[in-house]
């Protein structure tokens, strides 16, 4: 079973690839994609045109997407719901079917605790996929995001070694 | 030079066609794409081709779209602005240059005052567009937001009738 987790982000939007068979995971690609700055539709057209991409080469059998932290920088809130209603479309037009995690609930199942920092996530990622060289915070997010996904979907036998 | 207007929304995602030749305003069509309820992603997916499809119909020049309302309610921020990314996605993948206007900017060049309520916006858009039927309130705002561009757009000699 192959799993894609995203990180949403306008900017930056983290994805990363794993393969779970059984209680084994395997890295299989992370990246991020970058929207530079300017103009809000064609940067979300290039989000669009990448992650589609991303979608194509690796073909996942599922997708996972981080749920958003809503607080209280509205403006904020609008641009990450922006590029989240990206993450979530481009995996629909592929068919898939989309888990959606609180960023709490993907750390307590990827570390243990709901309130890790951005360096424990980290480790435990790396930990779990040996060998792995990933290419920066948000690809290691997204990562993470895949390991939850398919530590919740499939496996009543899956166990993490955290 | 025709123009698309679109008032984004989760639920009801109006839009609304007119051609505005010089001074001279027509309306093509209007409608509503709904997304009915349930999960977020299959909902984004159908306001995505059913807004495709409308572009595909109407073939507009350009399109408008009208600024999301950013309050304190973060969580409808948070649908709001997925739905807009789907807003502005759609006219970005047919090349099209997009305007985006302030819900009270639109008040003010369609009706004249920043303020104006549904009914007056819904009566000038009819003043305006003379024997146009329209299927709803979304789709009266997705029309003054088509006739707000073609006035701030266009035309240096267009003037409207308010």
């Amino acid at each position: 079973m192959r799993i894609l987790g995203i990180d949403p982000g306008l900017r930056r939007l983290g994805w990363g690839v794993i393969e779970a068979s059984g209680s084994r995971l395997k890295h299989v690609a992370n990246g991020v994609c970058e929207s530079g700055t300017g103009d809000l539709a064609p940067r979300l057209l290039s989000l669009h045109i990448q992650l589609t991409e991303v979608f194509n080469r690796y073909l996942p059998d599922c997708a996972a997407v981080e749920q958003t932290f809503v607080n209280k920088d509205a403006v904020g809130t609008l641009k990450l719901g922006q590029a989240r209603g990206i993450a979530l479309l481009v995996p629909a037009q592929f068919g898939l079917e989309i888990g959606e995690y609180a960023p709490n609930a993907v750390k307590k199942t990827v570390v243990g605790v709901g309130h890790a920092d951005k360096k424990q996530v980290d480790h435990m990622v790396r930990m779990q996929l040996p060998g792995v060289s990933i290419v920066g915070p948000d690809a290691a997010d997204a990562l993470a995001i895949a390991i939850c996904h398919s530590r919740h979907m499939g496996g009543r036998n899956l166990r993490l070694t955290a």
